[in-house]
């Protein structure tokens, strides 16, 4: 290990780890007052955060600065303030305008750029055009609702939330810690640290297509001929596998083309994986047949595990170590792989994981 | 119309119409004491029906007795008792030997023969081979929970619940008209009457081709390296999408294969239609991306609709009168497709059905 970037972690970490107990408040810089961006901008403000924050429109200032939260003009104005982290909660299409205006403005020598969006490939390309991407960490807090808007934001909606922090081949370290020390001592969150590839392509797989497959559901039984029949015998299997696909059509269209190239391998993995069990059905192949009703038992297993730990039946926690080097990308990701979740950074170099129980 | 064929009808309906309030309640056999079969069994004891059940095993039998139902220590005690509905409510695979045993004892003249089995073509060739279709109805009620057994049965299982009745070449309309009769008067339910292949390829739309798509969903996660970075960011789609997928599996084979061509098929339709989305997003085809996801927009009003009554924003209901003649198979059968639920027999040759809002 080089003693001289050690040095450099140490300082990068107390800087990041400077909690709200230190001399000046660590100042974050909100864009966008939705649902999302409302609930983070309020959470941190109760956290003691400085917080300011800007929105394309102005209705929900009065309210947000009754929560301790400053509100600016002007986009420009949120970012000449330096806050020490930026974080973009405006929605993605507006993703490309929004870096436009920030970029002349952007001091990146003081502030890392961070946004919240659901997919990170594609947003780390638009940084990367708007030459911002030596200062950026992707960021995907993993919460939500189905509702949207200030008028929805809610801190709670952060509690116990897991984040997604995301590098690409540039991403300075000690942006990554200065980021992660806001989700665990300001948010009281979790985290893992995965690159954009590893992130969009589990989005798809737990998210993506499936929105996807339950469109098709509703698709195959609108074009049935009996279909007021199958919807008079729906029950709770079909309710529940195709609730997504209620969601505005439009909203789930985009999400899957924001991830187009992991939603299409997967949509063809599952329509391979169908077509092989209904072959195996009609043959009455009973090898094949076990093998498709058994695969799956390793995540029967994890959920059985989680449920135990949700209801205390289980109360030991295990943490890993790990110990971060200039192999911290890998260092990272084989973490998240074995199923842990960061807590804490404990030294410069060293993060605490939370091992759970893994498929 | 022919005259006689509509005196039988009346003096049929009057029979099987006979409320609790007649001379003598209506004398219905239930065969498995288990969640269905011991909530049946409760509901129509509360009503004021004459209940006996035979169960596998006596366990049930003193807490059954107490509820106000006659237990036999034997299968074919309870068949001689002539029941004038023997409701088989044991499982699927003990389906044939309950058949064998109940054969030399059952007067077709005195006894109609009902199921409450998930699949009905299959019981049917049962009851068939047994040589016992010609005084069987189908059945099939819409409820259930995940649990089983008699220590769970609850007669508000059955509230407000839909059942399908089904008929093959050979059914008396006279039954359909006695279960129907059971259906509304006492368990207060609503009721669709349609043809055997029609309920099993709904079935197969809604619940049996739905169970194995997700479970290939979890199969495909437990098949991914990064499955415990897939987990952990999975949220409220994969939960829900995934949530049959956790009940037993060998269940789900089960019913799978007791439907298997209609599920062979829908699992093909499935597979194409996530085959063709693919190819539309790889090759970024607005007009095919556009059409597939709007083509559910018919169920998604539904939906929508459905709520609205539910909540009680849509007071207004409306219904259809159906004249049974002859053709009373089409008549149901078009009823069902039109999405109405029939709610009582006005006359040996009228039934009352409300109108749904339809797809």
């Amino acid at each position: 290990m080089v003693e001289e970037r050690e040095d450099d972690w140490r300082r990068d970490l107390e800087q990041a780890n400077k909690d709200v107990s230190r001399d000046h408040p660590i100042h974050i810089g909100i864009v966008g007052l939705g649902l999302i961006g409302g609930s983070l901008a309020r959470r941190l403000a109760n956290a003691g955060c400085k917080v300011s924050a800007w929105n394309h429109r102005d209705h929900p200032y009065q309210d947000a600065q009754q929560a301790g939260i400053t509100c600016t003009d002007t986009l420009e104005e949120l970012v000449a303030s330096n806050p020490e982290i930026l974080i973009l909660c405006n929605p993605l299409v507006a993703m490309p305008s929004v870096l436009q205006t920030i970029k002349p403005v952007l001091d990146p020598e003081k502030t890392t750029l961070c946004d919240v969006g659901s997919v990170k490939g594609l947003v780390r390309q638009q940084v990367h055009e708007a030459g911002l991407v030596d200062c950026y960490v992707g960021a995907h807090p993993m919460t939500g609702n189905e509702y949207s808007g200030w008028d929805s934001a809610d801190p709670a909606l952060f509690d116990n939330a897991l984040w997604a922090l995301t590098y690409g081949p540039h991403t300075e370290y000690r942006r990554v810690v200065q980021v992660a020390g806001m989700v665990t001592r300001s948010l009281f969150n979790r985290l893992i640290i995965i690159d954009d590839e590893t992130h969009d392509r589990a989005a798809g797989m737990i998210s993506h297509m499936p929105h996807v497959v339950s469109t098709a559901l509703i698709n195959m039984l609108v074009c049935d001929e009996y279909r007021n029949v199958d919807a008079a015998l729906a029950a709770g299997s079909f309710r529940d596998m195709t609730r997504v696909s209620l969601t505005d059509p439009s909203r789930t269209r985009a999400m899957v083309e924001e991830n187009r190239d992991n939603v299409v391998d997967l949509l063809k993995d599952m329509s391979h994986r169908l077509n092989d069990i209904a072959d195996a059905l009609a043959a009455n192949d009973d090898a094949a047949i076990s093998e498709f009703f058994a695969q799956g038992n390793p995540f029967r297993t994890y959920k059985t595990t989680q449920r135990k730990q949700f209801t205390g039946e289980d109360t030991q926690t295990m943490f890993s170590s790990l110990s971060l080097d200039d192999d911290w990308r890998a260092t990272f990701l084989k973490s998240a792989r074995r199923g842990e979740q960061i807590v804490r950074f404990t030294a410069p170099n060293h993060a605490l994981a939370e091992c759970r129980y893994a498929i």
